[in-house]
């Protein structure tokens, strides 16, 4: 039912002829109730008991075990809460984003402080429905980020703040890097057959495999052998080029999930944080490498040569990790990203616990910007409105992308350790191995172990940001030279 | 639910990667399954049972009332099958389609028997489950055409073939008209243009249609707002243009329907007849009159100079309009169309009652094509296993197609009737008198009455083949002269 209603999805967002979104809107809410329906009726539960006897008889790591495990895990989780809450939730949810839309446009925070004032009612109800925790940020946190507490974070993002703030600092001192070879006129039938063609280098077939365009960039999939990329091809820059290898991390954990476990609870990435670590790989890790780029900045040039022809590969690789603060969150560098959500979290935390009235929200926003990118952002749109997320405040999903960042360095780590050093692959255009690697050890499993067993697993370790700071550190030093990091 | 799978029912034959086909059939038969387990829950029919007296305050032709009759009379309709015939069906039938596929790959039918056999044997349960009716056949015509009975098929028939049969023996006296303007090299994307030109033409909006492509086109809708055409457009003809005038005239149905019915049982064409009139229409009727053809011939001169340039209108449009017997029915000229419809209709009357056995089906084709259209199928692929309709025994539908050819023209002199000739403005480019003619007339009511119910409100009459005749007769004396008709 979940991926019946992704096709509706997906076909809104790229495909539906624009009159027919409110039959839609309906159409995908019927599902979603129905699909709720069966996930808390109480035949579901009288199974699950039943199964307890053939679930000890089993392996932790069987399929059978692991399936019967999470199924339970979600059932317990989707009965605590009541039908009524849920369905007032996607109501509010869906005015608050039409509020969201208005507030933009009339650039009008007040327009949108009702919806949130609502909405956030609605989020605290949702909280109180699970047992007393150490800390309420806990229960919209493990939505994403099942079995991660609200304290792991905050210790793993004062250790970024401690690092990422003194370099950011440094580098404004620093010689920018000039990235104008990244600004000019890019026909998006030539980014598009560039992008493919880096895709398919990476592994995208087309037997399973399609990118369509949309407004905003995003992945989805209804099985491992029907994955769905969009992305937003500008003329004037080459993002919709690198949201492609953004999408492509998250195409390929779900393509690369066990076969066995389609159309189970299994079959899908095993939190937010994990599934992030695979698109900022693949978007930083291999994207804005220089070995990866010495087998495809030949091409590059190829497709646009009044653009690049004249432009050495260091010039274009320095310009592709540019390092300087600026407004949104999507456009962010390595560095800066991690601050955008760091600010973002403690604010989130702060308008659970009532310790910041959302009447005050844009000006608290607007310290924390100062703070720690030292931009004071001109209006709410590009302000406290930027993101969509807030509409219905969804909370306990920003710290995941920065939690990516940490994870994707800490997999990395453990797959050059696996299969030696990459560049020498990378340089010849050859990226099975790595993929490879992260189908056994990481995409295959699906939701089966908890993301802290999957770590745990592959790495011998529990999320840490040291690798992912060692990796800036190294990549700033080479950037900018001894003097930043 | 019903328009939910048909979302992916349209991206399976149209977007979706083709390694995605097994995930998406086990995806569609869960919808359809959770559909039918609704459509025929106590729940639904204890409260059309509650609803009898609100029924009764209402008028006949309220949505109320309306509503309320349908519903019941699909629910009384689907509790009749029992799940388990109806899967099994489902399951024999999606195996018999893999069966017809190897059977014209091997082009034997030998592969195909024991699947029709099966399905034939499933069917007849199906008809079991019906309360006696005075022919067997009437169960599986209702599922299409509801209400009509045999015999009244069986004499519209007759009445056809009694002039059918001697005009196509005079034309094939006559000179043959000379259609090779028809044949040569039409780039697709120009066929593209000028189709979307002509559907716009005729009030297709983008803001609600799409047109995409397919092998077999066809024409869904997933609310009035939203219409899905599909196409093929084969470089060497202009077939695929004309099978988006047939389309259009199924999509304008469904776009017209009352937005007030959208998500209830009313919301769609009233029966299978009824739809096809409205594609014959738009085809025949319109698509192949000189009057239209005048607006658009020119026009086509500019997409296609080579081919066009110094042809005239007179013999573009008798090229459009011949009339020779040919092997496969969706190829077929409007003479020459009903009695392959004619010859089905018989054979699955002689196979349902058994008094033709399957292993003689091949036989008894080849006879039928020898006798009404004077052709010898050369092999089992244009001859038996023409069409996907028989590989699970799908009965009652092919009728309809040609009914669908007689309501037109009742409709057309209805219409012509009211507005007066049409040929003025059809020449002028408009349209939109007749489309607005038939959404007042027919396609606003979706579902609200039954066929013979709509029919007799807009014609005064019941179904009749005399104007589809004399349709035909002027139109043959015009083009071949008074040796013919």
């Amino acid at each position: 039912m979940e991926k019946s209603a992704g096709v509706l999805s997906w076909d809104e967002e790229t495909k539906m002829p624009p009159s027919g979104a409110e039959a839609r809107a309906e159409q995908r809410a019927t599902l979603n109730r129905i699909a709720h329906e069966r996930n808390v009726s109480p035949d579901l539960g009288e199974l699950l008991e039943e199964l307890r006897p053939f679930e000890e008889e089993h392996d932790f790591e069987s399929f059978e075990a692991s399936l019967i495990r999470v199924a339970r895990r979600d059932y317990e989780k989707a009965v605590r809460v009541p039908p009524e809450l849920r369905a007032e939730m996607t109501r509010a949810g869906s005015q608050a984003y039409q509020g969201w839309l208005r507030a933009r446009e009339a650039e009008d925070y007040g327009v949108m402080l009702p919806h949130l004032e609502r909405n956030l009612e609605l989020r605290r109800q949702y909280v109180a429905c699970f047992e007393p925790a150490g800390d309420p940020y806990d229960v919209v946190l493990d939505d994403y980020e099942p079995g991660m507490k609200t304290h792991e974070v905050v210790t793993i993002f004062d250790a970024l703040k401690a690092a990422l703030l003194p370099w950011l600092h440094a580098v404004g001192d620093a010689d920018p890097i000039d990235d104008s070879c990244l600004r000019g006129h890019f026909p998006r039938t030539a980014q598009r057959r560039f992008s493919l063609g880096m895709l398919e280098q990476w592994g995208m077939d087309r037997a399973a495999w399609r990118l369509d365009r949309t407004v905003h960039p995003f992945a989805t999939s209804f099985a491992p052998t029907d994955i769905r990329l969009t992305t937003n091809f500008h003329e004037d820059s080459l993002h919709g080029i690198l949201s492609c290898l953004h999408e492509f991390g998250h195409g390929i954990y779900e393509r690369q999930v066990d076969p066995r476990y389609t159309r189970s609870p299994l079959a899908q990435g095993v939190s937010s944080a994990f599934h992030e670590s695979q698109s900022r790989m693949w978007e930083n890790l291999v994207g804005r490498r220089i070995s990866t780029w010495r087998f495809f900045y030949p091409k590059l040039q190829v497709e646009f040569p009044e653009q690049f022809g004249d432009v050495s590969l260091e010039t274009f690789h320095r310009s592709l990790n540019k390092v300087q603060p600026s407004f949104r969150r999507v456009d962010a560098d390595e560095v800066t990203y991690c601050l955008h959500i760091i600010l973002r979290f403690e604010l989130e935390r702060a308008m659970l616990s009532g310790e910041l009235s959302l009447k005050d929200l844009p000006d608290a926003f607007n310290a924390k910007m100062r703070e720690y990118l030292g931009l004071q952002p001109p209006d709410v749109v590009v302000g406290v409105l930027q993101d969509v997320h807030w509409s219905d405040m969804t909370m306990g999903y920003f710290p995941t992308y920065a939690l990516g960042n940490v994870v994707s360095v800490q997999l990395w780590e453990r797959a050059e350790a696996d299969l030696g050093d990459l560049d020498d692959q990378f340089e010849r255009g050859e990226f099975g191995s790595l993929r490879e690697w992260l189908r056994e050890n990481v995409h295959r499993h699906g939701r089966a172990f908890t993301p802290q067993e999957l770590l745990q697993r592959v790495t011998g370790s529990s999320m840490d940001p040291a690798p992912y700071l060692h990796y800036l550190e190294r990549k700033l030093g080479e950037l900018f030279g001894a003097k930043v990091a």
